[in-house]
């Protein structure tokens, strides 16, 4: 087994879509999502196959505001709050409204005494009050757009609060009105730098307070367009923002940092909408542990999921997973600014042939390709470099050319090779009559270049003018403190262009109709039981599956009967429903080859069965299958994804190494292959020890058939294992020789 | 097989050793080598069992220093090295003559003709001229202590640079006089901070730019006492500095720059001797790629040895290595100034239950130990932090409380508990009055305290008062910008005094004379041959291995013998010299169990043989051994280190996933079964799917007899290959079922 978890989200899906289809909502469905007959189209497994793009213009950009439980007492917490609502308010060009019961104005503003009585109907009410509810339930009753909710108290507290925030969510459910929080906090009205410009990053981020380095890169120059705290999400999530910044022309990058989150398939969809459209998505997923897990679920009340689904669901859809939040600043910065590479090469070029080995092994075994520069090309770097250093790549110009002319002539030559699309250069130390020149130089070809240049300054201290002034004052030159975090950055920068070039979304093929299989399935199915082996099989069968031939029989004569048709040599098993480790009790006789060994092992394994108390439908006597590569395909359950897809090598390897990848549907043919090349022990498939090559294609086509299994059966099917599958030699198919399917 | 690079250095240590032993080198011993009778002690192989650690205090402070090739021509690059030199020279209290054969007087100093014509004995001459090699011979005929030769030109360049290198290190070799050079410069004489007090770093760098980073980490306080560029290392290696430094007092950490090692053996005796004196030593070494080796070993004419190797050299004797120069720095430093730890538990310390779950999380991944505080702790804690926030560890103290009284309180409460030795505090986003009332709360808790804090500032503007005053202007709180760093200096901080805490020396117990095993192994080495199973499988059991009761026949009625000797069931296989792929030839056979079968399998193995034209000495009648967990140890040749010794998962899983660990000898019991535990399918010996538990304690003295093996047979056994070893069940042993040997 590959570990499952159970849950019952398919159902929840249905019940979402559905809702979601009579409301309001598919009204503001942007241009970029289609909605020919304004109903979301919905896959076989009932959840929708387009990102529901909310517009959320009025909400950045509104014309009206009421802030309901404004003060202008000092000392109060909902003060400041007010004041710096209003501070936003002018600065977006919105009309104002404070909202209190008993104050007749609020910093000089005309204050209201109930929602009721506002002047005009907002586009967003913000929520200073300790109970929203009450007031949410009022506004989803008017033209209200938006509403924000700051108050705590909800899902992270425990199943109270839980049940209090779903109330939330109920009452804007089928409204039209969109809620943000609660238990979140001011940073969207924030002041955003004006006079920077190029391409933004837009900010999402569960806890507010690990925004703020990312925010503050603007103090390095950095455009940031947007800032959505989602907190606890009742009603607007993290996929929301993705998908609505992924649509917003001076939005290079969108830089997440995630707790938990809400809805898999929302999250694929917005990814998915993201690569559609192009725009990266860099995100911190918390959870690598499950320590971790437990922590951030109890921060914010919400799902985390298995890491391994999780990291693998964003790889599917090209979002770059980072670690840190110094990765995600340097990492979101470089990609929200840098254009589409040129080339996949990079060049490393320093002042010193160690620095030049030092950081190309690194960044070779983080997977960069470094190409050995042509002859021509080298020949044309030696007119300015003396011919005893190296400039195959690394370049190494043994420092004295940065110093004058020929310092920017070199950088010309390499930026202008066609096969290079990014220069690297580590300033190792600072020494100002060459790395003031160097870093200018660098600057100056940037600007004149469409090709990536990135710095990496050394100096551990970053007050030099050359670091402050110079190379963080251009906006095409991208600068770094470490090596780890440059390498990080170039390698989500080539892989997100590779991603989205090659991308087409598996959603345009995901089946929307059952297929003939399904109701031959539906009619195996036994809810809350294991299925017997044979049962199991049938499933297969039902899927186009292969399995040996196989008979179930009851009595000792059937069985040589049976053996007659399947055909000498054969394998018998018992088999009836709740029944594992059939090995390990002596169910499992090979190799049987004429009826009085039939007949001894019916009477054996009967015997055994009965002794250990093991309810049987019948022994099966199948084909012997001969030798090929064990695998193991197997559908589980994820809280967060619903059915996930699983391939690894069977025996040792699955059980002692582990060694599995999992996909969450749908997925194509592609992510299919490349389940198997992630795989450690990938070569058995190729033929090992004189081995031949195994039926790789046939494989793909059991995974590809699991998986249309696995959504058409959502999560009726708790967990399904084959194991093995032997994946006979190429061109010879692949067999599934023992199963288990549990039924919800 | 499990790869084998092949070289000569045990004979060139015993050269070496022989020479040093001669030599007056051994005259300078510090007092920590022991050295009884003046002589290194050898061990069974010849080679040193103690770093020979050079006296080096008047290379780094000499009296009187020459500098051959003075000039005060302006535009002369030696003139600003001799004006670096004549300042350096001032400052550490050193006379200095300038020597030119022309020149009356260089910068005012009276100029020598030629070195014999010096008006004294200096202890330090420095050669800027372009060949140094006629000066060389001649100080080595003094008694000048130490030689410094910047010119490039050698090894560097290929062979015939290689051989004029060679040349240079023959001339001071048995002379008084030790060369550091050539191709080096002046780093050794820069300026170092004298105003800065504590424990320092001492620097060795075989690119001196790259040691730049750390050089400057003294502009953020961290104090740096010694520079060694050691460049081509003709004489003086990064070895030798490590020895000597492991002996100041003023020394916290040695960090070094590592492109090749120029002898594994004394890299080995110097970790060594840093680990006895408790001195943490960070190593950046080049070469985690083929490529990466390659441009290093082209940059300063070093071997690199397989990157795997020297891995396992420097994880058994505890020396760090690191990647990134970031990397580097922040590890040095912290290991440097951090006091021994109380105890390894972390508690992570922030304003926002977010940050505490997401770098717990990330450090929990990392393998840092984040214990659960006790009740009582925790409800110490509440007494200043709000009841419903999580003080569990990560402590969230939602930030109002670091603003007053209470925020010290906190800390200083962590600080108090037993299990803590480590506080690390990520402060995301600078908020003045809260975060510098909090940095400036972490420095003074630091200051009373014997415990370790760190910040991490996790602005990336990195001008803000609070991190450029407040945190690095405190020597006692560690800082740093990313948690990828911070996570790697703590868990190397803990990682080393884990280490030296039970570290005892494996050259201690190195075998210094033969075992009676050696006669009887020498006694079947055939030079320049590969030796048939039988033979191998005589060497192994010479060394006291298990192999299969086994006889060696040359006809069919000698095997039927055989047999009943044996006893059947049996195994027979062809055996000859350069006999390998056996079974993929045919030519094994197993499960025999009757006479005829016996004579019929011993036609069929000699017609195979003669068929395929394979030499044979005869066939091997074998005991059939049960199943148990087949395992994989061997023998090969480093270019670095000598022979190493190998242990793997057999089958798939070291051919496939090459699942196996390497040691350098010497090593312990507790690196044997160190080894194991690396193996990625470790789990197999604990036995898996019902099977019983592996004989680990049999493997671990196989493992050992090996080690004995390799290390007195030296470079005359090039390679050796059990495979398999099967590892029966407990308390059963293991036994060689198949062996490979290859004698030089």
């Amino acid at each position: 087994m590959l570990g499952s978890t159970h849950g019952t989200l398919t159902t929840d899906f249905r019940a979402r879509v559905e809702a979601c289809g009579e409301s309001p909502r598919t009204a503001v469905h942007s241009s970029a999502a289609p909605s020919a007959d304004d109903a979301v189209p919905l896959d076989v497994s009932g959840r929708p196959l387009h990102a529901d793009v909310p517009d959320l213009d009025r909400f950045f950009r509104p014309e009206s505001v009421a802030v309901i439980g404004a003060s202008d007492t000092e000392g109060r917490p909902n003060t400041g709050i007010t004041r710096q609502l209003i501070a936003w308010a002018e600065r977006v060009g919105a009309r104002i409204h404070p909202v209190h019961p008993t104050r007749p104005a609020v910093f000089g503003l005309t204050c209201h005494a109930s929602v009721a009585d506002l002047p005009e109907q907002v586009d967003l009410a913000v929520l200073l009050v300790a109970d929203p509810l009450p007031v949410i339930e009022e506004l989803a009753a008017t033209k209200v757009k938006f509403a924000v909710a700051f108050a705590s108290g909800f899902a992270e507290t425990g199943d109270a609060g839980a049940a209090a925030q779903e109330r939330l969510g109920a009452a804007v459910r089928g409204s039209g009105l969109r809620l943000l929080g609660p238990n979140t906090n001011l940073n969207a009205f924030e002041k955003f730098r004006e006079d920077l410009d190029g391409p933004a990053i837009a900010l999402i981020t569960q806890s507010g307070h690990q925004g703020r380095p990312v925010y503050t890169l603007q103090e390095l120059g950095i455009r940031l367009s947007h800032w959505a705290p989602t907190g606890n999400e009742a009603d607007l999530e993290t996929s929301d923002f993705i998908s609505y910044f992924a649509e917003q022309p001076e939005v290079g990058a969108i830089a997440c940092y995630v707790e938990g989150l809400k809805d898999g398939r929302s999250f694929l969809l917005a990814a998915d909408h993201a690569a559609r459209n192009g725009v990266p998505v860099v995100a911190v997923k918390v959870g690598r542990t499950e320590t971790g897990a437990r922590m951030a679920a109890s921060h914010t009340g919400k799902l985390t999921g298995a890491d391994t689904v999780v990291d693998a669901a964003m790889r599917q859809f090209g979002v770059i997973r980072v670690d840190g939040l110094d990765e995600l600043q340097d990492t979101a910065a470089l990609l929200a600014r840098a254009r589409k590479p040129k080339a996949d090469g990079v060049v490393v070029y320093s002042i010193s042939g160690g620095t030049g080995a030092h950081f190309s092994d690194l960044a070779t075994e983080a997977g960069l390709t470094l190409p050995t520069l042509s002859q021509a090309k080298q020949d044309e770097l030696h007119q300015w470099i003396p011919g005893y250093l190296n400039v195959a790549n690394p370049v190494d110009n043994g420092g004295h050319p940065v110093g004058d002319w020929r310092g920017r002539k070199i950088i010309d030559a390499i930026l202008a090779d066609p096969e290079v699309g990014v220069l690297i250069c580590p300033i190792t130390g600072p020494f100002p009559p060459m790395s003031d020149k160097l870093a200018q130089d660098l600057v100056d070809a940037a600007e004149q270049s469409d090709k990536l240049i990135c710095v990496i300054w050394g100096s551990p201290v970053g007050t030099e003018d050359a670091y402050r002034t110079t190379l963080l004052g251009s906006s095409r030159v991208a600068t770094f403190r470490t090596f780890g975090n440059c390498i990080t950055a170039v390698r989500a920068y080539l892989g997100h262009h590779r991603f989205t070039a090659g991308y087409r979304s598996p959603f345009e093929d995901a089946p929307r109709t059952p297929s003939p299989s399904y109701r031959k399935a539906q009619a195996l199915m036994r809810p809350s039981q294991q299925l017997s082996e044979h049962a199991a099989k049938q499933l297969l069968r039902a899927y186009g599956i292969r399995v040996p031939r196989e008979q179930l029989v009851t009595s000792a004569a059937a069985a040589v009967r049976a053996a007659g048709l399947v055909g000498y040599p054969v394998v018998m098993k018992a088999s009836g429903p709740q029944l594992g480790h059939k090995t390990e009790l002596g169910l499992v006789k090979i190799g049987l080859t004429s009826a009085s060994q039939i007949r001894d092992a019916y009477r054996e394994l009967t015997d055994i069965a009965r002794y250990e108390n093991v309810p049987l439908d019948g022994i099966l006597v199948c084909q012997m299958v001969e030798r090929g590569v064990e695998m193991v395909v197997g559908v589980t359950q994820d809280d967060l994804f619903g059915p996930t897809v699983t391939v690894g090598l069977g025996g040792v390897l699955v059980e002692v190494l582990h060694d599995a990848a999992v996909r969450v549907p749908p997925f194509g043919e592609d992510q299919a292959r490349a389940m198997l090349r992630e795989l450690r022990g990938h070569a058995l498939l190729e033929g090992v020890r004189g081995a031949p090559p195994a039926d790789v294609d046939a494989l793909v086509e059991v995974v590809l058939r699991i998986q249309r299994m696995a959504l058409e059966l959502g999560d009726e099917l708790s967990e399904l294992d084959i194991n093995p599958l032997m994946v006979l030699p190429r061109g010879q198919g692949a067999v599934a020789l023992d199963a288990l399917a549990i039924c919800r």
